[in-house]
């Protein structure tokens, strides 16, 4: 199988710098020789990390105008003060020296340990090498080993592509992420990717980011902690020609909800996935609310790791959302059988409800009654999470140690 | 040492109906045999159950008066429908006859698993003899028997007394409490019973409890969830005589904290506490989000089950907390040592900082900036809650089975 390439107008170079664990490549550099237009969603988490704050600031000076990414794997820079601003800024200079762009071109990132500064002394030396290696390279780079590079606890690299036929036009689409712990929506969700070679002008990628987003990364939550790094960044060379943006619509919603399942489906001590779907709301926020809510519900996921037909926790969950519905008109089912009507229990196979609890993914369906039709239901909104299982918490509870 | 008793002018009895379990009791019922003023405050649930529903409109329609108050543990009757309503009314209503009062008078609640029915058949043939023997009881009851008779997976019954000499008067107030699990402030937790043999009106006993729960019950979360029954019974008998009820205020917020404080340290799969104090806010309100944000966050909470000085969780969850304030006036301590303070690491001696994570109880204080005294800062709110341990995941993953 032939290797995962970025699309045409991109070089992905990575290397190692001992950030956290000495051996593995924890620089992940993405140069654009020809430049390409730019878009991002950051975190909205007030301690946004140092790197996050400049790649805002230059997205914004640069109206959207990017030559590099440089990411990092194992420090966050986040929680780090002027010295932490500072790391960043020289990051940023010592890559657009090298590849002789103006600093405002050049974004980054980290992801790692909160609190912690960076080890400039051994990452400094590597950037203009790395810049150098980039704009030689022979071909456009390695998704798999970009991915690799910017991963924390992920136990995979994550990576998904499209490639589309539109008339004369062959365009390409790839996207990366590093997810595993810290993910919930509110913005983005850790570190994303995305680069094509369509033409788009930084309005339309931005347009078609947030779409996408609002569609896959903010309908999903492994543990409700929003990080300090949140960043979803996407990036178009403009090198395979200019079609319409719409048609490139599903193509981006596709990646970018193959790449938000690939995090749940990594998330830290992962066992089996949820999905919570709210039907027959009175309006979307309400749904939303909801399902993130039972999505949320330690309990529930805790009973969805036993496989334990609990479905009691589920909608207490729905009733302590802060929603008002009639209980007596919620519906619910679970894997597709319904369990609960008209206040109470629907007398239905248990063995069957059990089975339903113990696949591989359990899909809820939560019917609020506000509205009958289910056909279009235009106020629907799903969530994407996992059961809460033992291997979670004694991941996280040794972090740094 | 005595057993412990309730006050004057309250009979407390206990049975076993085999309910989840065999052998043990699971019925717990407290007579009034002259009537008591009554207090409660209730689930904020939608889905909240049964009994709860009964209750609240006994006690609207008695004008706060009792005489009696019948507890099951291993069923808690909510979203079981039409039947489950007419199983608690029958409840009350053998109970009332037994008595010869009203069945406004009569109150009950359920604890346990929720979508079951109550076995009508083991239960019902106990009340009347357990109302009967009530009556002829020759002391006021044992509150740890009745304690014991409403746990649920909690590992110890869980008691609070106190007796006020004040002028001629002695007052005794007690309280009993359940937790264990689904324990999160939304208006009470769990199920708690204080009895006082003072007497207040209705109204009084309602203003003493309410802010009682509001300094305790109200601040405390074992898991985020809300249960379906949560209920705070209080019951004044006036048998010791009438004081100024301001008088009772301290006492009887000490015994809901005393209570509070054992729910949480026998929390499902406890190991150690932790404490989030929150100062220097704008107003309460945020203070309070600010509090709730940090002691509900799974990473920060498992940090603490580690004894990991993961403390950048803790700033990251401040930072999400969707409240504003100024991240380079954040002061963060813990165990008494400045952490994080300026928008960065305050050089500390880690040592000190790991042990202050590794005590029994981990005692954080954010300071928000927003205001700079720290003595009288009647907007400081704070939260106890505990580490997120396997053991809570392993006793929530098979709950039912």
């Amino acid at each position: 199988m032939s290797e995962l390439l970025f699309p045409r107008g991109f070089r992905a170079v990575t290397a190692a710098a001992s950030i956290k664990k000495v051996g593995r490549d924890d620089l992940a550099l993405l140069v654009m020789p020809d430049g390409a237009t730019a878009a991002a969603l950051f975190t909205t988490n007030l301690f946004c990390a140092a790197p996050v704050q400049l790649s805002r600031q230059h997205l914004k000076d640069s109206r959207g105008h990017a030559s590099a990414l440089l990411l990092n794997s194992g420090c966050a820079n986040a929680a780090t003060g002027s010295l932490g601003a500072s790391n960043a800024i020289d990051c940023v200079e010592l890559i657009a020296n090298a590849l002789g762009v103006s600093a405002l071109s050049v974004l980054v990132n980290s992801t790692g340990v909160i609190g912690t500064q960076l080890p400039m002394d051994r990452i400094a030396p590597l950037l203009a090498p790395l810049a150098k290696s980039a704009c030689e390279a022979d071909d456009a780079g390695s998704l798999e080993a970009y991915a690799r590079a910017i991963m924390t606890t992920d136990t995979r690299p994550k990576m998904s592509t499209r490639v589309l036929q539109i008339g004369d036009i062959r365009i390409r689409l790839s996207g990366v992420a590093k997810g595993a712990g810290m993910i919930h929506p509110n913005m983005a969700t850790m570190i994303s990717v995305v680069t094509t070679d369509a033409q788009l002008s930084a309005s339309e990628l931005d347009m078609l980011l947030r779409d996408a987003a609002d569609k896959s990364f903010h309908r999903i939550s492994v543990d409700g902690d929003t990080s300090t790094n949140d960043s979803l960044f996407a990036f178009a060379s403009g090198k395979a020609g200019r079609v319409d943006p719409e048609l490139l619509r599903t193509a981006l919603i596709e990646v970018c909800q193959e790449l938000a399942r690939m995090i749940v489906t990594d998330g830290e001590g992962f066992t089996r996935s949820m999905s919570v779907r709210v039907e027959g709301a009175r309006t979307k926020e309400e749904a939303t609310t909801v399902a993130k809510t039972v999505a949320q519900s330690l309990l529930v996921r805790c009973a969805v790791t036993g496989g334990d037909p609990n479905w009691g926790r589920i909608v207490a969950a729905a009733g302590r959302a802060g929603v008002r519905f009639d209980p007596s008109e919620l519906r619910l089912y679970v894997g597709g059988i319904e369990i609960f009507a008209q206040g109470q229990p629907v007398v239905c196979d248990a063995q069957a409800v059990r089975a339903a609890f113990n696949g591989e993914h359990v899909a809820m369906i939560l019917h609020l009654g506000a509205t009958t039709g289910e056909v279009g239901d235009t106020n629907a909104d799903e969530f994407l999470t996992s059961g809460l299982t033992e291997e979670y918490v004694r991941l996280n509870a040794d972090y740094t140690t």
